[in-house]
């Protein structure tokens, strides 16, 4: 398998036990010294225990599904559709690996719903 | 070249002929029926003139530099550094590809700043 391939793969892992509450799984996804980022927030933990901690205490009945992974040499992104009860939000998620295949960073952006300007000038649908 | 290759070219393209404003460079990169999607506003644009159109009207001196380009295949995610004036943001893009090489859809999230939670329990950085 190339790199690239198993970028794909653990990417889509990633989501796969995250979702399952695979705590083991995920752990072993992860490199040790593991970068969680979250730049809207300006909030940055370091360390594997943290990053599990921060998935298990993560309030709601919270659902994920990987709608896309790009996966290219190490660098992988997902674009992940995330679900508590009805709502539903979307997330896109750029991961790091290590040369061995380990998660080495991962970058977490949660864009919200806002309302578009009232008239753009040309033809715009709304769905 | 293989089709990967041609999807990060095209994508590190896509944002600098924007940045350039070179729109006659940047049509020749979109496919005649490009779709634009924004799903934070739940709008949807058709076609390569409203697509110029909408880029060319956009309000300030903004200016876009590709962060990551993650290519796969047809698709790439597009991890953009942008910014009007002292004001940074950044926007997490996702292409799809023709089978020639055309932009058919861009999917854009704009993810804005917010207040993390007072204390999360655990040791967090900023920045």
């Amino acid at each position: 398998m190339d790199e690239t391939s198993r970028t794909r793969r653990i990417a889509q892992e990633y989501v796969d036990r995250t979702e399952r509450r695979d705590w083991d799984g995920l752990s072993a996804l992860l490199d040790e010294h593991v970068v969680y980022e979250m730049p809207q927030t300006r909030e940055r933990f370091h360390g594997r225990p943290t990053f599990l901690r921060f998935n298990q205490e993560y309030p709601g009945d919270w659902h994920l599904r990987a709608r896309r992974v790009v996966a290219d040499g190490r660098h992988a992104a997902l674009w992940v559709d995330a679900r508590v009860g009805d709502e539903a939000m979307d997330a896109c998620v750029w991961l790091d690996l290590s040369e061995d295949g380990l998660i080495t960073r991962v970058t977490d952006y949660w864009p919200t719903s806002y309302e578009p300007p009232a008239d753009r000038g040309y033809p715009v649908e709304r769905w």
